[in-house]
C-alpha cells in the first residue's frame, strides 16, 4: 500500500514553556480557563508558533454502508444512509445547520455508500464499492479494499485547504463497526462496547450483540490494526484513518467527532501513534462504549451533552470551544499592556 | 422596597408536547441531540413558541467591591476589581474577547466599585457605596442598601434590549459572599462551600475558611434570604439577584456564568423561585461549591471545562450551545420534508 505518512510527535519543551508563560501573563488567575489553556497549549505545540492561527477549517463527513446492517443491528434501513446524504447536502441535516454556523466548510465524501449519486457541490466520490461486505461471512472489506480507502483518505486530505479538519460521518451499522474495533484494538468485552446506536429497543440490543460476539469469534486471528480494520471496519472509518494520519502528518489540528470517529483514530493510533498529538476529542457521547474509548485513547473530551447522532454534529458543536482557546490566547491582554496588579506571591 | 417581579413557570404540557413532537419529527434518532433538546424545549416554554428566537443578546458583567477582602480571603487585592474593569472596557479580557467572538453587547454595571471611573461608553454607574462593609464586623449591606441594589437591577434589566440576558460577575472576594450564600441558604457545611477562588494557596484557603466561619457565626440569625443577602452578599450580588428576576418576569433567558451568579440565583429563587424555569447554567466551575450549589439548584450545566475566572466567561463559552439547540429546533428539516426514512417502529 501507499506508505503511511510520517507523524512528528508534538512535544517542546521550550515552546511548551513559553506558550504556558503567555497565558500565565494573561490577566487572569494562573490556570483558570481550566480545560482551553491546554487546548491553546496543544494546538500552539501543533503549530510549532506563540500564536497560532486556525484558519479555512473543514468538515468532511465520510458516509458508507456496512454489509451488517442486513442483520438487524441497526434501528434504521441502510437507504437511510443515501438519503442523509442528500440530507447533508440539501441543508437540513443538523450537520448542515451547525456547519451554517459556524462557517464551517462541509463536505461530504462518498466513501463506499450503496446508492448512485448524481454529481454536485459538496459530494466527492471516492467510493470503493456499495457497501461492505457483512463480516458474519467474511471480512467487512479485502485487503485491497482497505488499503484502497486508507489511501483514498490520505489523498483527499492532503488536496484540503485550510489547518483544521473536523471528522464526521454516516453510515447505517457503524456503531457495530467501531464496537468491533474497540473491543479487538482495545481488549474490551463486547458487551461493554456494544450501545443502542440510533436507538435500538432491548431485543434489538440484545440481538446486536449476538451479531458483533459472532463476527469477533469469525475473526478471532485477526489482530494485526490493518487485519482488524478490513475485517471489522468499514470504508468510511479506513478513509478516516487515512485522512486523520494525512492531517497530522502537515501538522492540522484533526477534531474528532464521536464513537466511530474514534474508532478510526483507535485504527490510527495503532498505526502512527503520534497522531494522537494532532487530535481535539470533541465531545463524550452517550454512546455505550465511548466512554472506554475515550479512556483508552487518554482523551479528555470537551463536551458531554448526551448526543448520540454522530455526522461530525459534536465536531461542529465543539468548534466555537476550540476557536476560543486560540483567541484567548492571542488576543487577551497581559497583566502589564493591562495595568492590572498580579498576585502578591507571582 | 419596590415590589419584586411577577413570573410566571414556564410549565406548558400542551405546547412542550408539540415541541416533543417537532424535534422527534426532525432528521435524527429521537432524543440524539440530547441536552439541546431539552434546551430548545426550555427556550421553546420561555417563549412560548414552537420557533423561538433569540435576539440581541446582552452580556452585562456587574462589578463591586467586598468588604472581606480586607481580610486576606483573595489571591488578589480589591484593586483589581476596578483594573480588570477598564480590562473588560479595554476589550483585553477574557469575556471581552469570548464577547467579540460570539457578538455579544458587552456592559459593564459598577454596582460598587471602590474606584472613581470616568464616564464611558459600555460602562453604567449604579454604584450603591464603594464596596461593602465587612460582614465580619456587621451586615455587608444595610438593608435600605440591599433593597436599593436589586431595584436598580430590577430597573437595570427592563431597560435592556433582546431577549437573552447573560449575566457575568467581577470582584474581588466575591467568591467569599458567594461560599456564605450557599452555606446559609443552601444548609451546606462552610467548609464545603469554601475554594480557592482565584487561586489561594493551602495557608490561604485555611485563613479563608476560617474568616467566613466567623463571619457566619457573625450573623447566625440571619435567616430570610434578604437578610441573608445583606449580611453576606456583595452589591453585584444584589443586583444580578433583580436583574435576573425582571429578565425572567419579561420572559427573556438568563444565561448564569458561575459560582457568583449561581449564588444570586439561589437568593432570587428564594424569593421567587420560578425564576429558575428561565435559567440555563452555562457552566460547572472548578470552584469547590459549585457542584453542590448546581445540585441544590436542580440545574444541568451545559459545560464542565475546569473553569475558575467568573467574568460571564462561562455564559460567553456556552452561547454557542444554546444559538445552535435553537437553531437545530427551526432550521432542522424533518423526516418526510427530507425523504429520509423513519425507523420502522416509529
Amino acid at each position: 500500500m501507499t506508505a503511511l505518512p510520517v507523524i512528528t510527535p508534538i512535544a517542546d519543551a521550550v515552546l511548551a514553556q513559553r506558550l504556558q508563560h503567555r497565558l500565565d501573563q494573561k490577566t487572569k488567575p494562573r490556570g483558570a480557563l481550566g480545560r482551553l489553556e491546554s487546548l491553546a497549549l496543544q494546538i500552539g505545540l501543533i503549530q510549532r508558533s506563540e500564536a497560532p492561527v486556525l484558519h479555512t477549517r473543514q468538515l468532511v463527513v465520510f458516509a458508507a454502508d456496512h454489509g451488517l446492517a442486513a442483520h438487524g443491528v441497526s434501528a434504521y434501513p441502510s437507504d437511510v444512509t443515501w438519503q442523509m446524504v442528500e440530507n447533508f447536502l440539501g441543508g437540513g441535516a443538523a450537520v448542515s445547520v451547525l456547519a451554517r454556523q459556524h462557517g464551517l466548510a462541509l463536505t461530504v465524501v462518498d466513501a463506499g455508500v450503496r446508492h448512485d449519486f448524481a454529481p454536485r457541490v459538496g459530494l466527492v466520490d471516492r467510493k470503493i464499492a456499495p457497501g461492505t461486505a457483512s463480516a458474519l461471512g467474511r471480512p467487512a472489506m479485502t485487503a485491497a479494499q482497505c488499503t484502497q480507502a486508507i489511501a483514498a483518505g490520505i489523498e483527499f486530505a492532503r488536496d484540503l485547504p485550510g489547518n483544521v479538519l473536523l471528522l464526521g460521518e454516516m453510515g447505517i451499522g457503524n456503531t457495530s463497526s467501531a464496537a468491533l474495533l474497540l473491543a479487538r484494538l482495545a481488549d474490551v468485552d463486547i458487551a461493554e462496547c456494544v450501545g443502542r446506536g440510533t436507538g435500538l429497543d432491548d431485543a434489538g440490543l440484545a440481538r446486536k450483540r449476538d451479531v458483533l460476539d459472532r463476527v469477533l469469534r469469525r475473526h478471532a486471528s485477526a489482530a494485526q490494526p490493518l487485519d482488524v480494520l478490513a475485517a471489522l471496519g468499514g470504508f468510511e472509518i479506513a478513509m478516516m484513518v487515512g485522512a486523520a494520519l494525512q492531517a497530522a502528518s502537515e501538522r492540522r489540528v484533526v477534531v474528532v467527532d464521536g464513537f466511530i470517529c474514534g474508532a478510526a483514530l483507535l485504527v490510527a493510533a495503532r498505526l502512527v501513534p503520534a497522531v494522537l498529538d494532532y487530535c481535539v476529542f470533541s465531545h463524550r457521547s452517550d454512546e455505550a462504549g465511548h466512554a472506554r474509548m475515550l479512556a483508552h485513547l487518554g482523551a479528555t473530551p470537551l463536551l458531554d451533552l448526551g448526543l448520540r447522532l454522530g455526522e461530525g454534529s459534536g465536531a461542529a458543536l465543539a468548534w466555537p470551544l476550540i476557536d476560543s482557546a486560540v483567541r484567548l490566547l492571542n488576543q487577551m491582554a497581559s497583566f502589564e499592556s493591562a495595568g492590572v496588579s498580579d498576585r502578591g506571591d507571582a
